[in-house]
């Protein structure tokens, strides 16, 4: 699994700093949460192909998170793409529909599907689970999060113990089926399979301001990338515009025990010189910064 | 007056080339031809700030021209602009201005006026007039050209032997008013000014195909800047999608006798390697090809 950074500014971008945009590469997919103005762009430098974006998740409409999207669609377009595209987002996303349909300069080869949602469970495969969360912006706005499905370890000692042939049946009991052996025995997956396993966890805030909901959606993330425009010294400007300093970012990861913080959406006006990263760290240590084109791996 | 190129390429952007975009700076005024996605971001490298654009002139409404339109304005608007903007256009606009208010996170604090326009004067000043024209493309399409109004030279010898007192009469005579003396005698213009004065021309195609009508209209252009999307390997492609081959620049560069060609609007499929100046050097001489960022001062 990796993360990969194309954007990281806030509404005014930068010559380092693009507008949003985060793909999420794992389970064989790859994901893209947010779609700034020139993501396309990012996504040459990044080496990632719009031909490969299965899902497109937003997090509300705000023209520094969405006005990439027309363009990358044409790009798909372009590039004789078939595979169908999902794209999801808060109440309005047929406003987006139409944008991108009048925009358009001819019919697409390919379907694109708008899914309206709110807050709930949107996606679960075998692998993974992805939800979403109203957050506390100055339009409706969602965080989203991936869970890996991780399936308990198959005990193969316990198995041999009780007998069971090995072959098909260590897949069937693994996949948390019960199975008949020849002499009639029923085993449960249970018997053979080692205790409740967690994967791993990523959160995305989108653009909100500290807020309990998400504390408590991020809980127990291994990765929390969290919006935090502002630095403190900017506070009365993070609450008039709906949006979280870095210790409100810092809070978050701390409050909902997070493994690592991602600090984005940055305000452009604070060069590398501001303490951006260190006025989180006074409240949550492992904290980095994210920067266009930047790449987490994850194991 | 100087050009200054923020994007190359045609429908497929690359690392080096991005979607068409190209200022002219002159007579006071920074304006913009074509608008393609991240030509706001180009901007940023080019050292142009979005709030000097006083005048955007759009070829066609393909996705390449026009998706970075939605996010400069909101720039605009976010760096507190009160500035009217002025964009021209063809047949359609309506349909560009539905989508730019749709996008808009608020009420815009300056005024944008969209101009439906077809080919002839669409702009006269003291300084300069902007023409467009009507070419061929595979949809409504105009090309655009740029040309200083120079004033013929005030000649004092002649002022001075006609016993015309030196002052404000001297400048109302320059601007091509008559002027009546204090002894009664009435001079012209004509009596005082020398020959009238071609001041530079720049002519943009826009997309196109080799036509007629783009060749009157490029007469006598100091700089012809004309799309040349394939090498004349991809005649067909050329022919198919209504664009022009290097060559069919070179030919328009020749037949309206002017003195310096640009390409432009270059597919992507071509690196460092192939022969896109030398193909068109062989019909016309003086020709160079535009790079993302490249500068050309007009004297």
């Amino acid at each position: 699994m990796e993360l990969i950074f194309l954007g990281t500014s806030s509404a005014v971008h930068s010559k380092n700093r693009n507008h949003p945009g985060i793909v999420f590469k794992g389970f064989g997919e790859h994901i893209l949460f947010d779609c700034g103005e020139a993501t396309q762009k990012q996504m040459i430098f990044a080496q990632v192909s719009p031909m490969k974006i299965s899902k497109i998740f937003l997090t509300h409409y705000h023209g520094d998170h969405i006005l990439g999207l027309p363009g990358l669609i044409e790009s798909m377009n372009f590039g004789g793409r078939e595979k169908p595209l999902d794209i999801y987002g808060p109440k309005g996303i047929e406003k987006i529909a139409t944008v991108v349909r009048s925009l358009s300069k001819e019919n697409f080869k390919f379907e694109i599907n708008y899914h309206e949602i709110s807050e709930g469970t949107i996606i679960e495969t075998e692998e993974y689970v992805i939800k979403s969360c109203r957050v506390r912006h100055n339009v409706e706005s969602l965080a989203y999060s991936i869970e890996e499905i991780k399936k308990p370890k198959f005990l193969r000692e316990k198995a041999i113990a009780l007998d069971i042939p090995e072959g098909p049946l260590y897949g069937q009991l693994q996949d948390g089926n019960a199975v008949e052996l020849e002499d009639g025995r029923i085993i449960q997956p249970e018997q053979v399979l080692g205790k409740e396993r967690k994967g791993v966890k990523i959160c995305y805030s989108g653009d909100t301001r500290l807020c309990e909901e998400m504390i408590l959606f991020a809980k127990e993330s291994d990765i929390l990338i969290h919006e935090s425009t502002y630095l403190i010294q900017d506070y009365d400007k993070a609450q008039q515009n709906a949006h979280s300093t870095t210790q409100d970012a810092a809070v978050v990861a701390r409050d909902s025990n997070s493994k690592q913080l991602v600090l984005t959406h940055i305000s452009t006006r604070y060069d590398e010189e501001f303490p951006i990263v260190e006025e989180a760290k006074e409240i949550f240590e492992n904290t980095i910064l994210a920067e266009d084109l930047m790449r987490i791996e994850i194991k």
